[in-house]
């Protein structure tokens, strides 16, 4: 009975999605998985497990016996066995390389010497590479026996007798081209290709820009080494937005809503406590002008606001710049541009703001000068914390430092700083009127 | 000479890939741009047009003459003609639909009739429908003759007499089949399919899950109306990361670099403008709390940094909340789980962050009770704040609301208002030993 139950459960599993059969695996308690083991081929559980994020790969590889994980590796896209081996200890990578297929261990290798986040960390090496002397019925004929094996069969690459890229032709042009065609007649020979070294979001950009389902990715030589296709590109978009965001709000690497509140907590805590250290300085500063404080208490009132339109102000234009940065429109207008136009735009949101309070404030507070003073303090604060919040993300950017230290907080927290020295010297330097 | 000119311009214009065509376009004088209409088709204008912004796309269509300009969005894939005439007055939309013809401005009037953001306003009704009775070489010879339209041939669904989605095919499937074979005894009939009012996002975290390249679209009577490809899911997403981030910053809709100063000014201003009222909110407080101020001066130093912590904490809450919208894990965790571990998460912080800061005072100020004021403080200000960051997002996306309600600046200057009022409590009631 307990076969026939393995058989059912096989039948209907396979019958499923690659992708639901993942989502149905992960709800399975350990003795339930252990019979997916059994029950399925190395070939058949690759799907699987390739459907897996990398923390779960981790536990569910241990669960597997050494030849099983060797044949499951070996029937994967090289892609997903470096992203997962890259995050192993050293000695499990050489083993579990050790262990797999020569061929599919030389792919894999090569993928793991990349960088991250170049092109060549993230290509595919199941691509269909072509000659221009084919004829389309060869191509055809290829495409029966290696099609089912490939990532992608839509876009084929023609390569020379070095396998330099030569060209490109689709499936779409083999189709509505006579079987006798030579492939050097239909294919284009203007391929755009990416270089090895390329960052995934520059790649990201290209295959965006063009509608492209892959793009070629090729050495300095031009010889062509793999493919990026249009699914890892989304998987790029998803990490980049995140990192973007990440940036912002200094929580880079904890928006992750599977750790748990203590790992959060030790990833969030030091940007926090950092920001506070600046929030000492900040401090520092009001005490010394401690003396215009105890004159005219009511200044203090307003220090929340002032640094908040600041802070808010440069927000705005960091926003303006990390998007110009992602998508790429920056370089279309030229640094300085961007940066006078955000100057000019914070002197006017200023002028506006500035406007408006000093109104309100001789209004209800009967109190023109307190008003010029906060209206002022405002014009002047908008226009710097425009300027930083454009340019501290395009600075970091041109100089391949840390963008975190573009993050949001500490934009803010600089601006706070200046404001609130902005709001002092323009109070003190008029507190006999006060 | 002249006309040999325009020859020898078109031949190498056409030789570019339609989306350079554009840039190329771009930068050329009104002069150049109506050679170019004069010698280019309205089919092969049309290429050049769809890579242009909305924005570029009026402009540019001012320049043509009426009924070129109705050949080229009769050549233009529908969902990019909706798309464009989205952004026009009614009357224009009227006129361009009345002189298209009449099959093309069918299928755009569909399209516009569906709500901003759903599946239906970014399908795309080129689309290649066969039967589940036609012949694998049927379907070929269909594919010569339509593929050129087709915006992708990739997938081919199979309808049935009412048209109703009945299964799925891929030109992979169709060759490496024998050309007799049928299409019922290749074909999935697990379609994996979408409402038309699905929302956009929804259909992106599907085709990027599965790893699709397009997915149909069906009415509630599993009708098929039309495809969303992978390239238009691009496009979602760069727009919902936008989108993410303006709401974080409070600067929607105005991100966009080709703005002027003062057309973003006016987009800014009124968001700065209304966080400065909530910061005279704040100033009240403080007032309020005059005569605790007057006592003990120094606590004005402490505003900022409290008001910092607490802002920077929620703004990070608030970047786990929108990316785990974005990214769908929401709900597979639950709300209030995720809640509760973020309000562990921000009192774990303030914890180790009120500990620090405590300490610090209590050393360089030689004030053990003021540290303890602002330690306490930070730790009550740091919890409300990330269960504020957390949840006031997944509130609004509940409701169905506004969501720039849940922008970043918002929920800092709430954060300012309500940690605020905590540190003010602590020190008042405190004031006597102070």
């Amino acid at each position: 009975a307990i076969e026939a139950d393995i058989d059912t459960f096989r039948t209907m599993f396979l019958e499923l999605h690659p992708k639901d059969q993942t989502d149905v695996f992960l709800h399975l308690e350990e003795s339930e998985r252990k019979r997916v083991y059994e029950s399925l081929s190395p070939d058949e559980f690759a799907e699987v497990f390739e459907g897996l994020e990398v923390e779960e790969q981790k536990e569910i590889a241990l669960e597997l016996n050494d030849q099983y994980a060797a044949d499951v590796f070996n029937n994967m896209y090289a892609d997903d066995v470096a992203n997962f081996l890259a995050e192993l200890k050293q000695d499990n990578v050489t083993d579990i390389l050790k262990a797999m297929d020569k061929e599919d261990a030389a792919d894999v290798r090569e993928l793991l010497a990349y960088d991250e986040e170049t092109a060549g960390s993230i290509m595919t090496k199941e691509f269909i590479a072509i000659r221009a002397e084919d004829t389309v019925s060869d191509v055809i004929e290829l495409l029966r026996r290696e099609g089912p094996d490939a990532e992608t069969i839509y876009y084929l690459y023609v390569v020379d007798a070095n396998d330099r890229l030569a060209g490109v032709t689709s499936i779409r042009d083999l189709i509505t081209s006579v079987s006798t065609a030579k492939i050097e007649d239909i294919m284009s020979t203007r391929v755009v290709s990416v270089n090895e070294k390329t960052d995934q979001e520059e790649v990201a950009q290209l295959i965006q820009k063009y509608d492209f389902l892959a793009a070629p990715v090729v050495s300095d030589e031009n010889v062509l080494l793999g493919i990026v296709t249009v699914d890892d590109v989304l998987d790029v978009l998803e990490e980049e937005a995140t990192e973007d965001l990440g940036e912002i709000t200094a929580s880079r690497g904890s928006t992750d809503v599977s750790l748990t509140s203590f790992q959060a907590a030790k990833k969030r805590a030091p940007w926090i406590i950092m920001l506070m250290f600046f929030g000492l300085i900040t401090a520092e500063v009001i005490g010394t002008f401690e003396e215009t404080l105890e004159t005219v208490v009511l200044l203090a009132a307003f220090i929340p606001m002032i640094m908040g339109s600041a802070g808010n102000t440069g927000t705005q234009s960091l926003a303006v710049s990390v998007r110009a940065l992602a998508t790429g429109t920056i370089e279309k207008r030229g640094l300085s541009k961007t940066i006078l136009r955000e100057f000019a735009t914070g002197l006017m949101i200023g002028v506006m703001s500035g406007a408006v309070i000093a109104l309100l404030l001789a209004v209800f507070y009967q109190d023109l000068l307190l008003g010029g003073v906060v209206g002022i303090s405002i014009i002047l604060s908008l226009g710097v914390a425009s300027v930083i919040g454009t340019t501290i993300p395009l600075i970091i950017n041109k100089l391949h430092l840390d963008p975190a230290i573009a993050s949001g907080p500490f934009i803010t927290t600089l601006n706070d700083l200046i404001s609130l020295m902005i709001y002092f010297s323009v109070a003190t330097s008029l507190i006999q009127y006060l």
